[in-house]
């Protein structure tokens, strides 16, 4: 019976965002659905990442958080169309959601739409938001054995971040475990191995995103 | 109408939790329901405090894990009863997979019972297992914000173990934001500030969790 609701549950979900998605395509904005575990730095990678291409492209971002608002906090000083999302203890934003938020963006006036999740590695996978792809981010201090553990997201994700490489020689990681993992679990995707904090290899997130962005544009 | 259902599955969670907690007590044996995001150190935590605890206590483990084996593998070294519960995509252990398993241990021979979550920490604070209590376990990798933003698990759980503190100097990590935001959620509750890797504070917690352990046998 549990089973059954879920799928219901799935179906309306998917519903919606076929919607959402088919509405962005008709305005050209792309969208981004960045799922982590908590504090694996997806607020940091938007800081870096607006603060760096916020010049070429009109961004805005939706902000899904459990009860606060601290992570638009962090983002006001672009001067951005934020809003936030909270769950009030819901595990993943859904499409309804998302849907409901638009109206508060000009569409016409965007290129890109940044959806960071809620800080969870499982649930935020499994619901469709009508996102033109999944970002998944992960950082080293999680250990090297994620992709394994928690494989849903990193076959479902366009491109993994692995965030925080600035920590490795204080841990236990393996590079190679890890990219053995993902390698087998998603063959093709791209990594971007960086440090938020440090500015390590963000150049190569930068041109890729700003990529996704233009070709999105021109479909 | 989700709430509804959403209800009644807690509801039927609840029921099945008092039975096994009223089955545990009678036969003394405490559980521990571990629970924190993906590598913030359960298993690790878990390893050390078997090799430290397990010479005076009987220790049996549930490893709750979506897909793999691997962390129980971590712990095949103590020669303790361990059973794998793989979810199979699903964010969190509930009741009814806790009391199913249960059989599987002689509890007569127990005098605890680690139960290590799915690596999420959200949903599993959500659903009693019929432990004795939960144990909050969050690293300082993660960010100083965690009790702020992710607050269920900081209120439902008796102690908190703040992990891999050796690595703070690398780390925007703040004590006194930490703290702050702890205390204001739950103002007493124990807190462990530990590195399982180096080995920092862990006499507190091994100290802490043997009385738990005592004072539940003899009540």
């Amino acid at each position: 019976m549990e089973i059954k609701i879920m799928k219901n549950i799935l179906d309306r979900n998917q519903n919606k965002a076929n919607e959402v998605r088919t509405l962005l395509a008709s305005k050209k904005v792309l969208m981004v659905n960045i799922i982590s575990s908590p504090g694996a730095g997806k607020t940091t990678l938007l800081e870096q990442t607006l603060g760096e291409i916020g010049q070429k492209f009109r961004a805005g971002v939706i902000e899904g958080d459990i009860t606060t608002d601290r992570d638009a906090q962090r983002l006001k000083k672009y001067n951005i169309p934020i809003v936030v999302i909270n769950t009030e203890g819901g595990c993943h934003l859904d499409s309804h959601s998302i849907s409901k938020v638009l109206d508060s963006f000009n569409l016409d006036d965007l290129d890109v739409l940044f959806v960071e999740n809620v800080g969870n590695l499982i649930c935020p996978s499994q619901f469709d938001l009508g996102e033109t792809f999944k970002l998944a981010v992960v950082s080293t201090t999680e250990g090297d054995d994620k992709p394994g553990k928690y494989p849903m997201l990193f076959r479902e994700a366009k491109a993994v971040i692995l965030n925080k490489i600035d920590l490795i020689p204080y841990t236990n990681f393996s590079y190679d475990n890890f990219k053995t993992d993902l390698r087998k679990i998603n063959a093709q995707i791209p990594l971007f191995e960086i440090s938020c904090t440090r500015g390590d290899g963000m150049e190569g997130w930068y041109e890729w995103i700003s990529g996704q962005i233009k070709t999105f544009k021109l479909q």
